[in-house]
């Protein structure tokens, strides 16, 4: 009995000793390992807090959200409401008008661990970096191997130049182009066009430039196209085709937003003298305004840096860490990985919407044919941004009203210099806004069916 | 003997028990107080990790700096070099030219903690806030309590509106005063004047507005100041006085960058129509890029909206973010610390600047009086953004040049459209600069007692 106590004792005592040791040998990985966090361990906390908080799937709190009683509040999706957004209201609208780019947020979910960044109280506070210059070269370094990882555009032996989103940088290239001859430049888009070519030259004109509306009437005039700038979208907003310039004598800007494996073919680098990208339909980070442009003749980039210095001395550092970080994840492996989620995801919308509409004798989509992708290696389909959507019947001559009675908001085509029969419908916002527009558009050809059968 | 040695195994058993639960209660808290963290931690050790590189106080590294044999390269303040910053160039030139402010750097390595902010990769992808503008009002309302701490601006029954630094907001206030008449207007600022009112306003010149020069030329003339924009920078850059518009009739834009308790007594809170801050001159973030405007007129402000929503839609959100974090820790306590630490510093370095100049006979400084203060509620001396430095012999008409022999760089008075004979020198960059500065002033100041008593 007593023996049988004593080796008890023992086998807790070894027991105990190997629980100790355990643990130590835990708390000095967890040290070798720089696991054992000082002051950021705060921050770090509170960002896993805030995403801690439950929103059923149908929305999402963050950390500069509202917080009620001590919590933080979810900020809900179109269409659901309550303190976790479950309710979902029935009755709302299928809202596919802006280019929110929401169908990239699972992919970041996904990658949460690689795509997270801190920022320290004391980062980059200077208005420059180590060169004098308000641009990250790392940063510069990483767009440039997205680039020939996409196969989307040729870099070599051209400037790169950061902007407050591509918004701004197509504002800079009208600046910066109109600068080049002592008379007016007229700037031009070929419809259908993003109204914000027209828009935004129209409030910025200077003595230098102004906006004359459509490429094509221009084209059609005896004119020379002498001292134009063209505003080329390449895959085009709304319609998704690719495009060239109308005007050849013009100086092109070209608006490459869409040029990426998730919205089209890539049938060859593009090798535009000014192109325009945007980290918004990258990554489909909208939020952080953060674009490029690459830039073939200096003086060009010259007047582009010059507008960037004056208007607001170059783009937020807080937000080219970030941009950084994103693309570093972009990079992980092969670098394929966000092409491959983006085109799938957007191929699978096409071929919903695409296969809906395909009942109907009312509307028609756009057509895109297949193509052979540069970055896929291989023909595929269609996986465009938007429905250039049609309404084909006669007296449909406003057709947002008859999706407006359908309950789906979209964009009129008049807004792009086209006619009201058509809408643009947005296929890159989130998943809940998307599985609404599919099912509103189910209902609307469904009921086409039955009227016609009336 | 076996009483002993029975004794020794309770007490190594009971205490390898003790250790046992101590470990278990420290692993059972630290998940309690959420310090065990998942994704989070990456970012989180990979900015501790950066921030842990040592540059002898002399630089820093970064988290999206240069990267060589994975290890974070130090980047050196000016005048030092070496791997970890720690050699001095002596014949480096002290270079008081820009408005960087660095001399807030210390305050937030001393608020490490608080300071930090882990951004998701999923933060905020959207264009919008939940309600549907590009500006957080959880942001609008931490900016709210730090001017109410402050108490340097009213803001009651006033709009905000949020730009790319405060020097964006420059440009859409004149855009947006511009559009209220259909004949241009003239845009003027009292000698001597920041130069950025002249270059932007230049540059981005439309058919609603152009720039003519000094607004006491045109006070002088019989003109009645009617559509006219008038930039009234209070304290002024340079000379750091407290301003009013010399055109009365004029639309006002105050710049109010400066009109902080770091750099000003604070006579009354500011009401004017539109007053601009930054937060860059308050917290030290210029490389943020972020400023607002407070504005009364309701066009006015529609009209700066406008503006931003076609320049570039709005401030990129993890920029709005670091600020809110920043702020946050403006108010800890009682919200006056950052306002005593910054104080105190821009004092100081006030006083060692006038005692060494006080020794010339070449050189003056300019002369603020000590003014009661609504902030410290006490009258207090000087703490002037710059040094309005004056050479005072006949011959010295390119003060520069004369600094520029004692290997000091400062910024001409030409540039802000006085004389040439006037140097700004900064006293905003990081306590290295500023010592090295003094040091060359202290040189430079012995040297002409030497040269006199010749």
């Amino acid at each position: 009995m007593a023996k049988v106590k004593g080796f008890l004792y023992v086998v807790c005592f070894v027991g105990s000793i190997a629980l100790n040791i355990f643990f130590v040998i835990n708390y000095l990985f967890a040290v070798y390992a720089n696991k054992q966090l000082s002051w950021s361990q705060r921050a770090a906390a509170d960002a896993e807090a805030v995403a801690s908080v439950s929103c059923s799937g149908h929305g999402r709190a963050y950390l500069d959200g509202l917080i009620v009683e001590e919590k933080p509040v979810c900020e809900c999706n179109t269409c659901y409401e309550g303190p976790d957004c479950s309710q979902f209201l029935p009755d709302c609208a299928a809202n596919a008008d802006s280019g929110d780019p929401l169908f990239l947020e699972p992919f970041w979910m996904q990658h949460a661990e690689s795509s997270a960044v801190l920022v320290a109280g004391w980062h980059r506070m200077s208005y420059v970096f180590a060169d004098h210059t308000s641009i990250s070269q790392v940063l510069v370094n990483h767009i440039l191997k997205v680039h020939s990882i996409a196969r989307n555009a040729i870099t070599k032996g051209k400037y790169i130049v950061f902007g407050v989103g591509s918004t701004q940088l197509l504002s800079a290239a009208v600046f910066a182009l109109s600068l080049k001859s002592s008379s007016p430049a007229r700037v031009v888009a070929a419809s259908p066009y993003y109204p914000v070519y027209k828009t935004q030259t129209d409030f910025f004109e200077t003595v230098h430039f102004e906006f004359q509306g459509d490429a094509l009437v221009l084209k059609n005039t005896s004119d020379s196209g002498e001292n134009v700038i063209e505003f080329v979208t390449s895959p085009n907003n709304p319609d998704g085709h690719l495009r060239k310039a109308v005007l050849p004598s013009a100086n092109a800007i070209y608006d490459r937003a869409y040029y990426w494996p998730h919205f089209t073919a890539i049938p060859a680098p593009a090798d535009e003298d000014i192109m325009i990208f945007t980290i918004s339909k990258l990554t489909g980070h909208a939020g952080s305004r953060f674009g490029w442009a690459i830039v073939k003749d200096k003086d060009v980039y010259l007047n582009m840096c010059e507008y960037f210095q004056l208007a607001e001395m170059g783009v937020s550092r807080d937000t080219q860490l970030r941009a950084l970080q994103l693309l570093k994840v972009v990079l992980e492996g092969d670098g394929s990985e966000i092409f491959h989620f983006a085109y799938e995801k957007m191929r699978d919308r096409w071929e919903k919407i695409s296969q809906t509409v395909s009942f109907s004798k009312r509307f028609t989509i756009q057509e895109i044919p297949p193509q052979y992708c540069n970055f896929f290696e291989k023909i595929r389909g269609p996986s465009p941004a938007y429905v250039w959507f049609k309404c084909e019947r006669e007296e449909d001559t406003n057709c947002n009203d008859v999706l407006g009675a359908a309950n789906i908001i979209g964009r009129s085509g008049s807004l792009f210099n086209s006619e009201d029969r058509y809408v643009r419908l947005s296929l890159l916002k989130s998943d809940d806004d998307f599985h609404l527009l599919l099912y509103r558009l189910k209902e609307l050809v469904a009921r086409e069916d039955g009227t016609e059968t009336m």
